[in-house]
C-alpha cells in the first residue's frame, strides 16, 4: 500500500496545532509540573481552569488544565486561517457524517467542536485572545524554557486510515514507518505549519494521545530539565531519553506529568514548507528509526497513552513488533 | 504613516526565498569561502558555475557562484507553490508594467525572470531538481554547519514603497523600525515561510543587497565559525557580531565573502505562521533595536552593500541616522 | 628582558585565589546584582556584610560585600595548603620588609593580613567554614550559573616587577604580552591551581583591580546573562564582549557591578598543571591577542579599575599603546 | 570501614595521569577510530606505534597504539613533578616489595616501569617531548574535539586495598560508593591534578581497565559524536549514555574502540584543589549514583573490561549488586 499523495488543496486551511485541554486529577500538582518544572507561563486562572502559554507564543494558551475526577484529554485544538475556513471546516466534517457544534470557549472566538472518525475530540477556531510578546522578557524564562507547542502524537488502531483522513484535511506526510511484511503504515508524521509535524500517528490501541510536544532551541535546554527533574523529586517522571530520533532527526526527551500524560521536549527538526518535500520512509525493523544512536525505547513508551474523553478504544489488528528495550 | 495591513490573499503563492546567484571575481576564492569556511555542500560544478546547498535542503541549490569580471548579484530566486502560480506571477508583474520573460535555468523547471519596480532582479520557479537528504550524514557537516538559507536583506531608497510592493505579493511584516520624526518606515522584516523573514528592507542607497542569511541551530555554531575564520586567514572578513538583535531576537554574526558580499549566520528567530501575528514596532532611536545588548554596529554595516546586476542606484531621501559605533 | 623562569619551589604553598571583599556604596543594589543577575548564592548576611559563594564551591565565600562610604576593594584572599604554610608566609613577607598581622575574620580560621610591595591588600588562610555541596541542587541555579571564582586581574605600574614578586610566591606564568619596543612585559597571566590564571597583571596606573572573574561551563551561560542584563535594566553595565581572547583562549564577557567594579564571566581556558608548561608569548601589537576575532576593546577597559583600600596609585612609565576601539 | 584520610604529603609528587598504551589487533582500524571519529591528533607514527594527543595537550602523546596479536593494555603512564620525584618513586615501590626498572621510551625522558600490588603496569616520567600548542588551530578540531585525557577507571577485586595503596601515592578521594551491608567501598574516585579523578576503582574481577576518559567542554561535543558514530558505521560501538552521573556530576558517554576498549567522553566535573575537600559518599543502592536521571547502566558496563598485559585476574569477594538495566 503506497503512501497516499499529499493533498495540496484541502477544502479548509488549518494553520497549525494550537492547544490541548487536559482533565487532571490534582490541579495544584499539574500546575507545579507545567509551571515550575517545564516553565510554561500562566495566562489565566479562572473557573477551575489554568491557562498556559510558551515563551514565544502570543495566542492566549497552548495548554489548559482543568480539575476532574478522572484524567483524560478533553480536546485537541487547531487554528484555522480565517472565519471562512471555520465554516468550510463545518461542511467538511458534516460531509463525512461527523457531528459538529459551535461551542463557547473562554478567550477564543467562534469555535467549532467535532470528532475525527475514531472519536478524537477536535476544536477549530480562527481567533484567540492575543497577548503581549514575552519572548524577550528573559527574566521569565524558567524550567526547560519552552518556546512553543509543536505537535500531537496519537495512537491509532488503523494508521493507514488516520493518515488518509488527516491527509484530506491538508496535513502532509514528512516521514513514515512501514511494516514491510504487511505493507501497512506503522507510524506517520504530518504537518501544516512547515515543520516535521503538527500531528503524528503510531500503531496501537486507539485513539489515545501518545504525547504533546514542545519545541526548545538546543539540547542543553533538555539537559537542564533532566538535571532539574532529577533533583526536585521528578526523577521517576523521566521516561525516555535524551536521544535523537532517526525519524525527524529530533533530539528528544519524554517525561510524564502527574497524571501520566506524556510530554515530549525536543529540538532540531527541519523546515518542510516545500509542497514537493518527499516523505522519508523508514523500515519498522530499523532500530535507528527509533533512536539514531541505537538505544531501544522502553515498553511503556509503546504501550501507555492518554485516553480521549468520550472516545471508545479499539485494538489495532497490526501486530508487528517494534524493538523494545529488554 | 501606519504600517499597511498584511495582504493575506495575494494573487500568487510564494512558498519561500530560494537562492541567490552571485557574480564573483575569483571563483576559487569564493568556493573556498563558501565550502571550506561556511560549510555549504557542492551539488554541481559546470559551465563556470558552482552550485551549493545547505545541510537540510533538498532543492538543488541555494547559492550559485559564477565567474565574472565584476562582482554583483545576478538574481534572487523564490519558490512558488505550483506551476499555476508561475503563470499568475507573470500576470501580476505585467499588470504592474514590469517586464517578464521565461528563462532557461539549469536544474530548474519553468523559470520566470523579472525585476521589482526598483530593478532588483527576481526569478520564480515551482520545480527545482530534488536531491537526496543529507541532514543525517553527519560526517559531511563542516564549518558553521549551515542548515538552510533563511532570508535576503536589501537596502531600499524608499522602504515604505518596498514594503507596500512586497506586501502585495503576500509578504507579511513581522517587525519594523519607524523613524518617529518623519513617521516613515526605516526598516521592515517580511515573511512567507513562517519565520521572521524571507525578505527585509532597510533604508539606504538602493537597491542593493545588504546580506543573505543562513540559519544554524545554536550560538555555538557561530562561535565555532568565528574561531575558524580567526585562525585561517579570514579575521578581517568578520564584520559585526556575535550579538543578539533586538529586532527578530536573532543571535547573529555578519561576515564578508571575498567580494565583500555580506553573509549573516543566525539562530533563534520565532514562528510566525499565524495570520494575525502582530508586527512589532521599534523606534529608530532605540539602541537595543540593533543589538539587544547595547553595542552599536560599525559604519560599514549601514553603508556597504552589493549591487544588483543592471539595477540603477538611487539615494534615499530619508536622512535619519541610526546609532553607529564611534 | 626575558620572562623569569617560574619558581617551582616557593617557600609556602598557595592553593588558589579564594575571595575578594568589596566595600560598596549601596549594599542592596550590589546584592541584587550579584545574587539576582549573576546568580551567586547568599551564605551569610551579618554585621553589615553579605557573603556569597558560587555553585560548586564548598568554602563559605568567594565574594564579601560590605556597606561603605566609598567604593573600594578591601582585600584579596588566597587559600594556602596548611597552617604551617601560613607561618611560612608570614616569614616570607617579613623578609621582604612587608608588615603582617593576624586578623580575625568571620567564617575563617587563622588569617594573615599583609600587602604586596605596591600596597595590594592580601590575606591568607588555610581553613574556611566548609558548606554542604549545592552543585547538584539544580533548582538553585540562576543568572549566569557561576561555578567558581577563577582569578583576579590587576593593573600594575611595573608589570615586570609584579611578575617577579608573584613568581617568588610560586605563581607560574602561562601567557604574557611583551612590548617589543621596550622588551618589557605589558601583561602576564599566572597560576597556582592549574588553570591559566589565579592572578594576572596588566600595565597601567596601579595598583588597581581590573576585574574578578568567574568560571562558567559554556558560552551559552554568557549569552543567557547578556539577554538577562539587557532586559532587566542592566544594559549599560555590559562593557565588553562576548568574545574570545587570543590570550588564554577564554570566551569572555565583562560587566560592571553597581559601583563600577568589573566582573569577567568566562569559559574555556585550559589545564596548566605541568611544571614544564611553556608560557605563550604575545606581541602587544597583535590585535588577536586581545580578541581572537579581531574586535578592539573599548577605551574604558584599558583605563578604568577599582582602587584598593589604602593603596597609593602610581602611573606606569611604560607608555606603549594597546589597540583601542576607535 | 571508614574511608581513609587522604595522604597530603606523599613521598613523591605525581602531577597527573598522562597516557595509556594499548596493544591493538588492527592498527588501521584503531587509528580510524581514534583519529577520524574521536578526533585525536597524530603526533608520530613509527616502529609500529601510533602516537596521539588531544587538542590542548603539549606533551607528545596521551594514547599510544601498537599492533599486537592480542588486545591488551600495555601500560598506564603518569607524569611526576621532577626527576627527583622519579628517584623517590623508585624507592617507594621497592619499599613495597614491587620490582622497578628504568625503561627506554620514545619521546620520553627517564622512565620508571613498575606494577601496582595487583599487577597493573605503571610507568612514571618527568619529561616528555613538548609540542607546539594547537588549541587555537581550530581547523584541526574534528570528531568529539577532545581537549585532554582525563582519567583511568579500573576494576579492582579489592577496592578498599586499591584506594589505600593509591592514597599512599597521594591520590585524594573525591567521591566514593559504599556497600552499606558490608561497609566496604564499592568504588572510589581519586585525583592528583585538581579534578574529580585521575584514577578511579570499581569493584569487579581485576585488575582490568574499565575505561580511559577524555574531557570535552560541553554536552554538545558528545551529541555531535553520537550523531557521527551513528551514521558512520559505529552505532554498535555506543555502549552507554548520554547521561549524567550522580557521582562526579559528569555528563558522560561510553563508547568502545574496535578492540572493545571502553572510552569515556565527558564534561562538567568540578575543581578539587582544596586539601580539605570533603569526599562525597554515595550508597550503592542509590540509582541516581549511577545516573542522576535514573536510567540504569547496561550489564556490559559492569562486566566488561580490558586486561592488563601480564596481570593475573582475580574475582572480587564483594558480591553486592549494582542496579543493572533489565
Amino acid at each position: 500500500m503506497p503512501l497516499p499523495e499529499s493533498v495540496l488543496d484541502p477544502s479548509f486551511n488549518i494553520v497549525r496545532l494550537s492547544h490541548v485541554e487536559y482533565s487532571v486529577t490534582d490541579l495544584a500538582a499539574s500546575k507545579a509540573f507545567y509551571v515550575d518544572i517545564l516553565g510554561l507561563q500562566v495566562t489565566g486562572e479562572e473557573d477551575g481552569r489554568i491557562y498556559l502559554r510558551a515563551m514565544e507564543e502570543r495566542g492566549h494558551h497552548c495548554i489548559v488544565l482543568r480539575q476532574a475526577e478522572e484524567a483524560s484529554v478533553h480536546v485537541l485544538g487547531f487554528k484555522v486561517w480565517s472565519e471562512d475556513d471555520l465554516d468550510k471546516a463545518k461542511v467538511f466534517f458534516e460531509e463525512q457524517g461527523l457531528a459538529t457544534e459551535w461551542v463557547e470557549r473562554p478567550h477564543m472566538g467562534r469555535t467549532l467542536r467535532t470528532r475525527d472518525p475514531w472519536g478524537i475530540p477536535l476544536e477549530f477556531y480562527a481567533k484567540m485572545d492575543r497577548l503581549e510578546p514575552i519572548h524577550q522578557k528573559y527574566k521569565l524564562y524558567n524550567g526547560v524554557k519552552p518556546l512553543r507547542i509543536d505537535h500531537f502524537n496519537m495512537f491509532s488502531a488503523d494508521v493507514d486510515a488516520s493518515v488518509a483522513f488527516y491527509n484530506s484535511m491538508g496535513f502532509r506526510t514528512t516521514e513514515y514507518t512501514e511494516d514491510a511484511d504487511s505493507g501497512r503504515i506503522w507510524a506517520a508524521w504530518m504537518h501544516r505549519k512547515g515543520g516535521v509535524h503538527d500531528v503524528a500517528f503510531t500503531n496501537g490501541t486507539g485513539p489515545r494521545l501518545h504525547h504533546t510536544a514542545f519545541w526548545v532551541p538546543t539540547p542543553l535546554n533538555i539537559i537542564d530539565l533532566l538535571d532539574l527533574m532529577a533533583t526536585t523529586g521528578y526523577v521517576s517522571n523521566i521516561e525516555r531519553g535524551p536521544g535523537r530520533h532517526g525519524i525527524s532527526n529530533a533530539f528528544f526527551l519524554y517525561v510524564l506529568d502527574p497524571d501520566g500524560n506524556r510530554i515530549e521536549i525536543y529540538c532540531s527538526d527541519y523546515q518542510t514548507v516545500d509542497p514537493d518535500m518527499e516523505p522519508i520512509k523508514w523500515d519498522l525493523k530499523d532500530p535507528q528509526r527509533q533512536t539514531l544512536w541505537g538505544a531501544a525505547a522502553p515498553r511503556s513508551w509503546f504501550e501507555q497513552g492518554s485516553v480521549f474523553e468520550g472516545a471508545e478504544l479499539k485494538e489495532s489488528e497490526l501486530k508487528a513488533q517494534p524493538i523494545i528495550a529488554p
